[in-house]
């Protein structure tokens, strides 16, 4: 069989991983993704063929994969959240294309917004949007207009790839646009290293969040006009009537 | 202690809840949640308390737990998909938020968004919205607001509640909106029943979707302007620039 797995595990520890993941791995030949996650399995892929490419180089890592399958072997690309946001899913397919004859098979993981949200309380009760700020594949200009929107259509908004070295001031312009029509006391939260070592998250305003600095590994999650915070938790109600 | 856990199970299988949420559970003296949900989990909770409330009931079954709690007694509240995603957990920091001594622990599970995504290929690899089509508890104008204004943001859009008995042209209503801005060759996909017995899914044109009977079972996903179909599936390319 010709079948590559693309698999998500979640926000970073061995239990939040769903068996089906784990079954996965187990009955893949080779496994790929960065070396924080093949550590965290290590005990499910004793004596299976390993291999990584470094950051940034996902197409090599999926002609691997491909060329991996094509002889035959299943493999497992494995990385953290979910591998349908934001994540290889997209990438497999499209280097697959030509290849109709490889089964691909995506298994899902709980992605950042969803293990971010449980951290804070429960600010995606309702409908919610998710937004990358990296603009590394898309121009500035169409995620200006995504929170612009998102915005105005008051969602709760949930942001990817906040920052990075080449990107410092960011979630501070992201900001500025969501003031447009959010509120400046709209409740927000931040995440970081959600479900490994250094997990931390804080609830600020969104004036507050302007000045906050993110890193890479930060989620953040910023309310609607209904979000409060109760007992110290972000809390979205589930419509706009009366509980 | 006084503890209640906002357990999420995933998509409806055994295989794809966390071990968290099974740990989490086995650690509770009393259960509540649907039936569907308590048979799946049957051999986890031999011997425990298991309490159950209609359909429609949810803000009592939340008080029940929060009265278990008091007395001390540890309750998991189980449901489907991702209790943080219009589930309980939002409810239950609302009943209880006269209690801070009630410690609320908020377990993610993979929410349909992300299950029926990895069903229909990689439709979520970019941006993308998540919208209930219920106005149970939010004014319809407020739905069509977001639909539209999402969609002039070239948002992929995931639409959970997409109809029932007294809504039954909803999603047609909804298809009419983002044709304001989404071509009707948009490709679509909807999922019957992920995760479980009668599981199914199509891809279809927004135009088609249209005419598409769903019921509450049935989540979808509209594409953006970059979505394509490759070898049956739906791939959303995450960004803009060649692969």
């Amino acid at each position: 069989m010709k079948k590559i797995f693309v698999i998500g595990l979640g926000p970073g520890s061995f239990e939040q991983m769903t068996q089906r993941a784990i079954n996965a791995i187990e009955n893949s030949d080779i496994i790929t993704g960065y070396d924080y996650y093949i550590e965290l399995i290590k005990d499910k892929i004793k004596g299976k063929e390993i291999f990584s490419t470094p950051m940034k180089q996902e197409i090599d890592r999926c002609k691997k994969a491909l060329e991996y399958a094509l002889q035959g072997k299943t493999v497992a690309m494995v990385s953290s959240g979910d591998s349908g946001v934001y994540g290889m899913a997209g990438i497999i397919y499209q280097v697959c294309s030509e290849y109709p004859e490889i089964e691909i098979e995506v298994i899902p993981g709980i992605t950042a917004c969803c293990s971010g949200a449980a951290l804070l309380g429960a600010p995606l009760t309702h409908d919610f949007a998710v937004i990358s700020l990296s603009d590394l594949l898309t121009p500035w200009e169409k995620i200006e207009k995504r929170l612009l929107l998102a915005s105005e259509a008051d969602f709760v908004i949930c942001i990817y790839n906040p920052s990075s070295k080449k990107r410092a001031d960011y979630l501070k312009r992201a900001c500025e646009i969501m003031l447009n029509f959010k509120s400046k006391d709209t409740p927000c939260g931040y995440i970081r290293n959600i479900g490994r070592s250094g997990e931390e998250y804080n609830i600020v305003t969104l004036y507050e969040l302007k000045e906050i600095k993110v890193d890479m590994f930060t989620t953040v999650i910023i309310g609607n006009s209904q979000t409060k915070i109760i007992n110290g938790k972000l809390v979205t109600p589930r419509g706009y009537r009366n509980l």
